[in-house]
């Protein structure tokens, strides 16, 4: 498939809700795919089964805090120098690059990448949504390290990683990242076709475009874009969608803390939601809770959008005296295993309460 | 020359004097080499001039805050580790290490990697002291890049960084440096024996040596070492050695930040001396003032030593009621000129006074 203008737009706006508040502006991702496809650049989008088993794949993204990457805009090759970078290293010209997570700009960066250096993106990511830290992938949950990673900025300088484990790629990358001001551009998880078919979430990217192309064509022909979304997410992986809140922010508290963008943002219930929903996050939405009980969590999708236009707002973009729809949506089951939870479950991230299907807590009275 | 017992103890304590109070714990550098030669391995110190002018040389140290250090022991590979690492990138094997300050374990950490991978150790170093931060070295200050540079912990974690210049070098260094614990090693500073024999101090750990030797000997003569030294350093390139204070140390203020030991000490004066010092350290002693005079500045030396035994007390050993004297050396003529100032002097550090030899401060009423 090649992008198109169209087609671009319905990924940003898919991805962003997909990211569940995560993942970087989708607007400066799509700018800079926007300036690619000017220039006359193409951008091919491939089934991750049409990867010969023994191609190498590169993964690229941005890493860091999204707070600082609407102020500290890429120059542009960053993504492209670390990916350059790996390759060296690796003694290998990649075949293909793709997405490790669906999310703003994460999803974007390759489209990037794949523009500039003839290579087709493959439709499939690491997380099935977007995630803060970098071991938090299918890739490394069945068994792909991180590492050799490279880490570039606007400078051109790099810096390729090795470690014994991907807890400790991601601390050191993070580090770098922040030294690099908080917003680096990073190739990781390279892999072979064969890997990619056996620990990708599939078909991501062409569910981004589902998901935008709905929310587009309801807005176009005046219809509820919400019911739309309704109507969409149960024929994909993303079965189970719900609304559990609907009312006026009317407070955020957002600091860029260790490399992250974390928070939390409060609330105030309108129509048949009462009382006070608090939304934590760490990059992306945690937890959601009403007087302190769990009402979505970690890794199923809590999204945050505009109450009128379905807009997905990411967690950068939150405001005082927004009008929002607060959506949950379940995780595909890859990423509800036991082993999946340790990367991608509450614990990981501090929270005490455990995991409970949003299927499960919406059934509760 | 082929290191014996007794040069190592001389080395140690000749560096630690030269590394005015920084270059990390000589005591532990020295047990890693006694270990060394325990297992039968040999260390061999070549002058500058035995160097080939096409040789590869690939200077090695550790990184980081001297107060770690002495809590997070190294398991004894990691510079090996980074200078290996190192090797693969350039595609080409180190015909020997070399120090890059002379000072406590920094002198040492060549001489385990030269005893383990059997690679002679060159007599030079390119600061001729020890200085906290990478691009304070004559090799930087003449030409040589800092990058590739490898940096290894314990678990044999490594990152190669390549950047645009060595102020970003030693910023995403230092990064990963304290991402790594606080203490890592690293190599960097590749170049050839050209390069060695224009950019270095040479014959900096023979001179460490000699000064090792000269306390040494005026202990066990019972002579004033202090009076040794006071004959040796003018035979030196460190032409210029007086005492600027004596006294009792009445407080240490020392904190590890951003992956330094920072911090001050007070001396309140005896003998001859009324008032209080204050010296002023980043790892290494900065600057000397009393009652807010400067009575020595970097990049001449400022070396506290005990003032029985004469020996140097580096800045994390510093205790409360320690009687101490405070000895300040000119640096060399290759350290002083305004290229070299640029890197070493007052202003990189934040002070505000400007450099001064200490031979003028010393004329001063």
């Amino acid at each position: 498939m090649n992008l198109t203008e169209e087609l671009l737009i319905d990924i940003c706006r898919g991805a962003a809700f997909l990211g569940t508040g995560g993942g970087g502006d989708p607007y400066i991702g799509r700018q800079m795919v926007r300036q690619a496809m000017e220039y006359g650049h193409q951008v091919e989008i491939i089934d991750p089964n049409e990867v010969p088993d023994d191609a190498l794949v590169i993964p690229t993204a941005m890493m860091g805090a999204p707070t600082v990457l609407i102020e500290k805009l890429p120059r542009g090759d960053e993504a492209i120098c670390s990916l350059k970078r790996l390759e060296k290293h690796l003694g290998k010209k990649a075949f293909a690059t793709m997405p490790i997570e669906i999310g703003g700009i994460n999803s974007t960066m390759p489209l990037v990448v794949g523009a500039y250096l003839d290579l087709p993106v493959v439709d499939a990511d690491g997380m099935g949504r977007a995630f803060p830290e970098l071991y938090q992938e299918t890739f490394a949950v069945y068994g792909i390290s991180c590492t050799p990673m490279a880490i570039s900025n606007e400078y051109g300088d790099t810096t390729l990683i090795e470690t014994h484990d991907n807890f400790m790629a991601e601390w050191l990358a993070r580090g770098v990242t922040i030294r690099m001001g908080g917003a680096a551009y990073i190739a990781e998880y390279s892999m072979t076709g064969a890997e990619v078919k056996r620990t990708s979430i599939h078909n991501t990217l062409t569910l981004a475009i589902s998901i935008g192309r709905c929310l587009r064509e309801a807005r176009e022909q005046h219809r509820d874009p919400f019911g739309a979304l309704f109507t969409l997410m149960p024929q994909t992986p993303y079965k189970f969608i719900t609304e559990i809140y609907q009312g006026k922010i009317v407070d955020v508290q957002r600091t860029t803390s260790a490399g992250f963008s974390v928070g939390s943002a409060q609330i105030q219930g309108m129509e048949r939601f009462a009382g006070l929903m608090e939304i934590t996050f760490q990059n992306e939405h945690l937890v959601a809770r009403v007087d302190g009980d769990v009402k979505a969590i970690v890794p199923d999708l809590i999204c945050i959008m505009d109450s009128e236009t379905a807009e997905p707002i990411t967690t950068e973009a939150l405001r005082y005296g927004q009008r929002v729809k607060v959506l949950s949506v379940s995780c595909p089951p890859i990423m509800r295993t036991p082993e999946a939870l340790k990367s991608f479950g509450p614990q990981i991230f501090g929270i005490e309460e455990p995991f409970t299907p949003i299927e499960d807590l919406t059934k509760q009275p």
